[in-house]
């Protein structure tokens, strides 16, 4: 039976539960609901957020505790990292990507001067991962991890749909990242089945 | 050998990590350097934030990250959860905490539209945590974990300074969560080390 995610499969944030999934070859389903309605509130999510994710006795919310969650639950446990170095650098860029990297690109604002400065934050941002990037493959080491996989369908939006992609594709090793991880089979079927950005 | 934490010990995110090392009797020092440095984007952090730690062969940054090194290497692995379902209330927690719990009241803003705005936010969030804490007697379920430590220094700064206390006091189980997670040992000698909130 397919697990039910709710949410629309436009958010990015729905994408990386999605792709969790799909990178464990686990069926899901989304459910399109309204997250501020009464129901939703009581039933599902209380924050009135997307995604939240159905399992079986139990209803999580928030992405990265659902990536989480697929990882150790669906046979992706070195997605999160195997030595207790490899872990803490997983949480790390996890954090990265909640806190410093999803923020200044997250929303379309109408207001210039704002899209002006978080592009600046954004290429300063872009310029730490580029130096990480050249240390290693992927960014909590050499091993692709849930922390490259949460960044997939904002950073796939932006080189898609910005109309700045150069901001990624001019950086060697932000590209080169870019393209590896967006070329997993699991990302590819996703894009097949909902091609909107 | 006390282990290094880079950061001034008034922020409160320092003092989630104090407060992790406090709770698992692992000695810490505090080193109040310029988290802006040359010298601290290159060795230490590159995103320019504190806290970061330093463990035997490596550093570590972004808070919820060590928190998560720390109990799991020494001896906290309990504070994570116990079961997979456990594990996931925690994950799930600990994000409520950094993406709804922290923004309303992190900075203190002049703007007072934005402070009762932010108030209005965090009232609603309470009540959110009131319902939850109605049914189990900490965020996660009915044990102690890492996703409550995390409120610890935020909440306590806000009861003890905001002259909005009344926001927590008032709802009984929200003020029963803060009095009980405040009067844990670990808490208490950090607070009367360094008493200033």
């Amino acid at each position: 039976m397919a697990i039910k995610i709710h949410g629309r499969q436009l958010s990015f944030y729905v994408r990386t539960a999605m792709l969790a999934m799909s990178e464990m070859n686990v069926e899901s389903e989304i459910i399109e609901d309204d997250m501020h309605s009464p129901e939703y509130l009581a039933k599902v999510n209380p924050f009135g957020k997307h995604p939240a994710v159905e399992f079986d006795d139990f209803i999580l919310y928030e992405s990265r505790a659902i990536l989480r969650y697929v990882a150790t639950n669906y046979g992706g446990l070195h997605l999160l990292g195997s030595t207790p170095k490899e872990k803490a650098m997983v949480d790390q860029w996890f954090e990265v990507q909640g806190c410093n990297f999803d923020p200044p690109v997250r929303r379309r604002v109408p207001d210039v001067a704002v899209v002006e400065e978080n592009l600046s934050k954004f290429e300063k941002l872009l310029n730490i991962y580029d130096a990480q990037l050249a240390k290693t493959k992927y960014l909590a080491g050499d091993f692709y991890s849930m922390a490259d996989l949460a960044h997939i369908p904002l950073l796939h939006r932006f080189v898609a749909s910005s109309g700045k992609e150069s901001l990624v594709t001019s950086r060697k090793h932000v590209n080169a990242w870019y393209e590896t991880i967006t070329s997993r089979p699991a990302w590819k079927k996703i894009v097949e089945q909902y091609p909107d950005v």
